[in-house]
């Protein structure tokens, strides 16, 4: 494996550090709709680099709704699932496998000994975690001004646009978890959505009957 | 002035980061009530430590209302005002003082060597924004979960224990502002507690009648 292509910090690391990730980092793969979060949150599975797939971060609210945090993507990494040596991640977060996924894990214990003694890994974590913390700002925006007809035709342009395709496999109860909404208030908007002419509505799956109207 | 008592990290710099602090921490002083995000923000005065009072970091939402993150209180660090070394802080926040506050000041180029060179303030930088992190999925989980007359008790109680008073100077300008409300929708709200014995409407002022029944 050549880790320095794949992780922007490696080049960086000093001797010691690179053997360190040379010498734990495994590759796994993981089936998709498959829940993971057992094995990525609860036993600390570690740093998760996405190689290809799609991982989906959400969070369960007091009243049992889930909210989309992020879809992480190729190239991204997962803190969430190294909980254990980033305490201060005490926020609950589970992980959804979306796509087929082949991921490289950096265990626990390598994270450990990478963030006491290599700056530029530190650095790099730091700049994930703004960025999550921007991320995680822009969902409170999301959620306090648009309304949610609105939020979900954003969620179906970004599904558009991952998956490259207008016909979006996705269940109305897939949308809620997604916008942290229920089931039914999210058919009843899908209605007006395809009485407007601008989806269709099949079993199982959403069709966008032309994007450049949705936009 | 005794950092090793004041900065967490201080006592494990190298003996070079400890000298950096020494010489170019800057001591200020803010009046409560102006609105310093120019000075906090904009111009990037680095990462401010508030050694007493009260600082709010709030985002302003696409339609133009603003929403609490958090409430930064004696001891706290705030490293939105320093966004200009973290890059990937890149959502604008804004930052009002609350109350009349004394504070400490890393300007950013210090920041930036610290930043380049110790581990320790990395991981204390590091374990920061994890902890905003979670207050940001926190927020959203309110948002989401709890209904607005609910949210505003939260905020009168929280109030309360701040100021450790039951006459809580606020407008219902202010309130919504926290909540990312509009004032018409607080003052409703209100008046509905008010009628339920709750609390008392003043001037500028809500009271709280029995801290218990709102608990």
């Amino acid at each position: 494996m050549n880790y320095s292509k794949i992780f922007p910090f490696f080049d960086f690391l000093s001797p010691n550090g690179k053997r360190l990730i040379e010498e734990n980092t495994i590759e796994k793969f993981y089936n998709e709709d498959i829940n993971v979060n057992n094995m990525l949150h609860d036993t600390c599975l570690g740093i998760v680099y996405i190689i290809s797939g799609q991982i989906r971060c959400y969070i369960n609210t007091e009243d049992d709704k889930e909210i989309t945090l992020f879809n992480l993507l190729d190239t991204d990494f997962c803190l969430f699932s190294a909980s254990c040596i980033f305490n201060s991640l005490e926020y609950e977060v589970f992980i959804d496998i979306k796509k087929n996924t082949r991921a490289l894990i950096i265990p626990p214990a390598t994270v450990k000994r990478l963030n006491d003694s290599e700056i530029t890994f530190l650095k790099y974590i730091n700049d994930l975690m703004g960025r999550r913390l921007s991320d995680a700002m822009w969902t409170i925006d999301q959620i306090l001004s648009k309304r949610l007809d609105e939020r979900i035709i954003d969620l179906l342009i970004n599904e558009y646009q991952i998956r490259g395709t207008n016909e979006i496999e996705i269940t109305h109860d897939e949308i809620a978890n997604h916008l942290g909404s229920s089931r039914e208030v999210i058919t009843r908007m899908l209605k007006h959505l395809a009485m407007d002419n601008l989806i269709t509505i099949k079993r199982g799956k959403v069709i966008i009957n032309d994007i450049k109207k949705l936009i």
